[in-house]
């Protein structure tokens, strides 16, 4: 297959992208939380399923990134050491997929925000930057974390590097085999990469003494790597997904988005952003939320998980454990069950078990709708992505790049042109081997066991309180 | 090692990239051999050993190229649809390596230039995209090409999806085995990769009758994508480096910076180039050069070459073929033979033997300085330029970064400020198992074979003409 020819005289002459000065980059953080109708549920303490205060979770965390966690204030400055990192490659470009509507003939108007303009690849050092900062403001030495697919985890690893702090990571055993290129950046960075479950802490050692070939999870790494830093006064954990602060530093991706679809003159009808563990999707997405619940311009928001790890489409919004040994408080959110394991699909940045409670919140609120899509027609529409706009996307940004698609296709049947957003939070440069297999028809479009999903739900924690 | 910490009020307010707006791309290129006070001397055809003329090269290259190949004019309009494809990611950003400098301690001011941001990884789409488009307007319908680390043949293959051309890459024997997601990403795009010397041309028959597992070289694989390329009328040949059309291309590198280090306020006082066959060498310093000979301001310009292929520092100014079976013309250009093979180190997009005919020349009228650095020193020194700046350079591109660091170094030492200038060329993010052999210690060293190349330079043709 040759490509597409679609260069005509129409679209020669317009704008591709549209770039903001660093003198435009946000200059704060926006917190949802100030503009919501009601707060989210609170975080109970899995002993007294009580309400938890900042003293629970300082062994994890700097006292600033728990008060972020808890903060009701709608704008949290940005301090300027962050921005002077962020400098290097934010405002990230807004790009309109001129040529991606050409290819699908639709009148939709598609813009999407890229993220993989960072060092590390993706949207991850948004908050790997921040989060290292105020360890280091705080006087720590050592980060312990989790990763999946390894954008997380490079993220924090180049972050370490910036500001001398040291990062241990917990990598999923599968990606760790799967993935030695991501290994190599992390170590490139002068990060400690570690095999998930592993040999270092006691509940990687229970779990590989039960099932020595044990191929990890997300679950069992952020297991790790809290106990870990819970060990040591000089070490702390972070967590590149799923928190509030988290949600937060992302918040920069919407707010840059905002200011350049004014420069292209336009609002968007539908936003689109995969979704893992949440921190894509809100950063994209909450900006706009945001304005919409302050009166401003209704938006269409479309959450798009893999139909593997159906999170927002098939979890009950229930109190869970954000880890398998269940170190972590209990948070309300959607999710499968902190046991469940998802088949072991291309994404591993959306294989997370539970959704962002803020994002599950405004889900019960009714701000978004949610949809999943199986793996092979996210890759047809990754491949179709790089033919036409060049940039090959990572496998978790291929479900907003079809979820995009999908939209403007609906635009070409309705006859109406409507402005698309999506996040592409992230190249593929890493991420071969899955393109491989799709080539080679070795990708199927995997489902979870539902006998799988009863037995994790079964295990909810039954709370009653709250 | 968890990295450096040098953050601190002194780089916090300060720019640290200098981006063009779209309307400030150029909108020629620059030709150098409008300005050089002799021109290079003539190709030859290899039977008569008279210069030859356009038709000699019309079975390889639309008369558009073979145009700008001997082309005398200073500016070259760079064609709409060419400019419409750049503007995605062009103009590249122009970075100062503040954190550079200060991990270095050097008073000396290093700016950047990162075409790493193009779709395919690096400066090669400058060419790629321009060449896709003259074939596409010759109505040519396929296009050959030969590729070492894949930079090339992923951007042609780029370039061919955007204009509906099919394109076949012969890729390094070697390099096709060590890289397979580089080959990926060949596919993704839509082309053809095939490992040479293959089975599909006479040349690479010939070629594997004698030696089953030849590990290729670039000039076997140029033979092959020139013979596929002779055989149809509606097949050309596509070269990523050497010719004059093609480094050209590249000049819009120099002219952005130009312009960038003017809102910097600063200029130049040392540009230091990688280079293999010469295209990125070319394209960021002839249009300094260029501003000299016309009365601007002297630069110093240092080419940095791999002392395993040192193709400037130890071949000789000759006149020799581009190519292993000698299918092409006779160009005089500083060559190691056509027949040498370096040794396998990493930065296989700087294995040429030759060195471009236009750089070569400008090297004689010595307008340049070259120097050869040995891998390890260059792997060191692109390790060092990730934990500060972020990037991770290919290998190629890390020689740059050495001799960049050299210069800084040098400028500590005498205590003076001189403003340095690179383009780091390319990511390396499909040359992670090189970084993993660094780590790995499984680098080394290597040299050429002196009897390898004595060998090799006795086997230059005779040419008493011209």
């Amino acid at each position: 297959m040759a490509g597409f020819c679609f260069l005509d005289k129409e679209i020669m002459t317009e704008s591709v992208k549209y770039l903001l000065d660093e003198s435009r980059m946000p200059k704060s953080w926006y917190n949802l939380v100030a503009d919501l109708p009601t707060p989210p549920p609170p975080v109970l303490h899995p002993g007294t399923l009580q309400p938890i205060g900042p003293d629970d979770l300082a062994p994890l965390f700097p006292r600033s990134l728990i008060q972020q966690e808890v903060s009701t204030e709608r704008e949290i400055e940005i301090p300027e050491p962050v921005r002077d990192i962020y400098r290097q490659w934010r405002p990230t470009p807004l790009y309109r997929a001129r040529r991606l509507e050409k290819a699908l003939g639709t009148p939709a108007r598609i813009y999407y925000k890229y993220e993989g303009v960072s060092p590390a690849g993706s949207h991850k050092p948004n908050t790997a930057v921040a989060q290292a900062f105020y360890n280091r403001e705080a006087g720590i030495k050592r980060i312990a974390t989790e990763t999946g697919a390894g954008q997380w985890g490079s993220s924090l690893a180049f972050a370490g590097a910036l500001f001398g702090i040291e990062v241990q990571v917990f990598m999923v055993r599968v990606s760790y085999q799967q993935k030695p290129y991501r290994r190599a950046l992390m170590e490139t960075y002068g990060a400690r990469c570690v095999a998930s479950p592993s040999e270092e802490t006691a509940c990687g050692r229970a779990i590989l003494a039960q099932r020595p070939d044990h191929p990890g999870s997300l679950g069992i790494a952020i297991s790790e790597a809290v106990e870990v830093a819970a060990q040591r006064d000089d070490t702390k954990y972070a967590l590149g997904s799923v928190l509030n602060h988290v949600l937060l530093h992302q918040t920069v991706v919407g707010l840059e988005s905002m200011a350049q679809l004014e420069m292209a003159g336009d609002y968007p009808d539908v936003i689109v952003a995969c979704t893992g563990g949440g921190s894509n999707f809100a950063g994209i997405a909450f900006p706009f939320i945001g304005a919409q619940l302050r009166g401003g311009q209704r938006v269409r928001i479309v959450a798009i998980e893999p139909a593997a790890c159906p999170t927002l489409t098939r979890g009950p919004y229930a109190y869970d454990f954000g880890d398998t040994a269940h170190l972590t408080p209990l948070t309300k959110m959607h999710t499968l069950g902190s046991t469940f394991t998802p088949p072991g699909f291309h994404a591993g940045g959306l294989r997370y078990h539970g959704m962002a409670p803020l994002v599950s919140h405004v889900k019960e609120l009714g701000l978004i709708e949610a949809r999943a899509y199986h793996q092979l027609s996210c890759f047809e529409a990754g491949v179709l992505f790089a033919r036409v706009e060049g940039i090959l996307p990572a496998p978790e940004a291929n479900h907003a790049v079809k979820g995009a698609i999908d939209e403007a296709l609906r635009c070409k049947e309705e006859g109406i042109s409507r402005a698309i957003l999506f996040n592409l939070c992230g190249h593929g440069h890493f991420d071969m081997q899955a393109y491989m297999d799709y080539f080679a028809g070795k990708l199927t479009d995997q489902s979870y066991d539902e006998a799988e999903l009863a037995m994790a739900l079964s295990g909810l924690p039954s709370v009653t309180a709250a």
